[in-house]
C-alpha cells in the first residue's frame, strides 16, 4: 500500500533529507524507522524537496510503499515512536499507487526567517541573527523583481535540466524583531532560496538595490558571487 | 565598577545557571568571558535566580564588579563575542555599587509553555509537548488556588529558609496550540514553578481537580507525589 505523510524536522543536526552514506538524514531516519517496522527490509522514502544540511521543514511530503496490517494512526504513531526527536510525521494517510510527492506538489513554499536585532539565543536556532537594522519596505520592493518566469542559473546551482523557474509569491513581513521572507514557486534550484534571501538582505543593509538584482537575474553570472544566507533560517512549509 | 545585564539564554545543552565544577552553567560561561577580559582574574557573577539545569531564561538579570576602561556598550560586545552561542547578554549599565540582582528582584516571572497537539520537532525546544487535550479553562480557574501568601513546602525542595512564599499572578492561556502558564511571586522555592505546573497539568488533563490542589497546597506532604514538569518547557523572564 502506498502512504503520504507530511514530515516536520529541526534540521540543525541534520544533513539534509536526501539519503546519504555516514551522515543522518530526514530520508535515512526515515527508512531506518520503516525497516525495523518491516522486518528489517528497506522502504524506500520520497519526499517533494531534497532541503540541504541545516534546513527545516514544518510540511514537506514524503510517501512511501510498505504492507498494510494496521491503520494509517497506528502506523504513524509507531513511526513517530522510532524516529528521533527532531523528526515526526502527521497527517499519515492512504496515497494512489504511484502517488510521488515531487511530480505531485504544484508549488513549493519557503519561508526564511531573520532576527533583526541584537543576538538571541532563544531565537536564531530557527532565524538568522542580523543586528543592523533591515530597510524591510527596501526588500520588500526589491523582491518584486523575482516574481514570474525566470531563468535562475545566476541564483541557482548547476543543473543538467532546464533553469527556468516560475517564482508566484515572494512576501517579506516585519513583526516586532522578526523579519520572514515567504517564496512560493513551482519549483526551485538547488540554494535559490537561500541566494534570492542573500540579495534581499544586501537590499535591506543598503548594500546593493533592486536595479542590481534584476540585472543579476537577467546576466549569466552567478548574482553576489554566489552568497547564500545561511541554511538554519530557512524552513520548507 | 558595578555592572548589571540581563541575560538570555537557552538552557538545553546547560547544567543550570549556577557555577559547578566539570559542567557547562550560565554563571560558569559568564565569568569564563569576563575573566578573560580582566587578564585571566575571576569576575563573580551574581544572579537573580539560580534556575535549574535544561531551564531558559530571556531576562535573568545578573550583576558584577570589573574595571571599566571601555564604554558598556562596548563591554556588552566584547563579553558576547566570548559567550557559547546559547548564551547572551543585552541592555548592559553601570549599577550602585552594592547591587545585588536576589535583593534588588522585587519579583519573579516565569513562562512554561506547553505545545498542546501532537509532536512538533520545531515547538518542542522549549515546549512540553502533550498530545491529549487540555482543558485550559478549568487549568485556569484551579490557577487561582496558588495565589496569595502560602506555605509552599508542598511545591517546594526542601529548605532551611522559610518556605512562605507569595504568588502575585498565575495566567494559563491558549493560542492556537501553545498553552502558556505565567507565574510571578516574590520569590520561588527550588522546583516551585514545575510543581506548581504539573498540578495543573493533571486538571487539565482531567485526572485531579481544584479541591485536590487545593488540599494539597494546605498539607504537609509533597503534592502530586512530587511529580514536576519538565525543565525545558520553562523560561525565567
Amino acid at each position: 500500500m502506498r502512504y503520504r505523510a507530511r514530515c516536520e524536522y529541526d534540521g540543525t543536526d541534520l544533513a539534509g533529507f536526501q539519503l546519504q552514506p555516514n551522515a543522518r538524514t530526514v530520508q535515512g531516519e526515515l527508512e531506518a524507522a520503516l525497516a525495523r517496522l518491516n522486518g528489517g527490509e528497506r522502504v524506500v522514502v520520497d519526499g517533494a524537496g531534497r532541503t540541504d544540511a541545516g534546513v527545516h521543514a514544518t510540511g514537506q511530503v514524503i510517501a512511501f510503499t510498505c504492507g498494510g496490517t494496521v491503520t494509517a494512526p497506528e502506523l504513524q504513531r509507531a513511526i513517530n515512536a522510532l524516529l528521533p526527536p527532531e523528526i515526526a510525521i502527521r497527517d499519515l494517510r492512504r496515497a494512489p499507487d504511484g502517488f510521488h510527492p515531487r511530480y505531485a506538489a504544484r508549488y513549493r513554499e519557503y519561508r526564511y526567517t531573520v532576527w533583526n536585532g541584537p543576538r538571541s539565543p532563544l531565537r536564531e536556532r530557527f532565524a538568522l541573527g542580523v543586528r543592523a537594522p533591515l530597510d524591510v519596505a527596501a526588500m520588500a520592493k526589491a523582491a518584486t523583481v523575482y516574481l514570474g518566469r525566470h531563468d535562475f542559473s545566476p541564483f541557482g546551482g548547476i543543473t543538467d535540466r532546464s533553469p527556468v523557474r516560475t517564482v508566484h509569491m515572494v512576501r517579506v513581513r516585519k513583526e516586532g524583531r522578526l523579519v520572514t521572507i515567504d517564496v512560493r514557486a513551482d519549483a526551485f534550484l538547488r540554494g535559490q532560496v537561500r541566494r534570492m534571501v542573500a540579495g534581499l538582505l544586501e537590499v535591506g543593509l543598503g548594500r546593493t538595490d533592486e536595479a542590481v538584482l534584476r540585472a543579476a537575474l537577467a546576466g549569466r553570472e552567478p548574482a553576489l558571487n554566489g552568497a547564500a544566507a545561511p541554511a538554519k533560517g530557512l524552513c520548507l512549509r
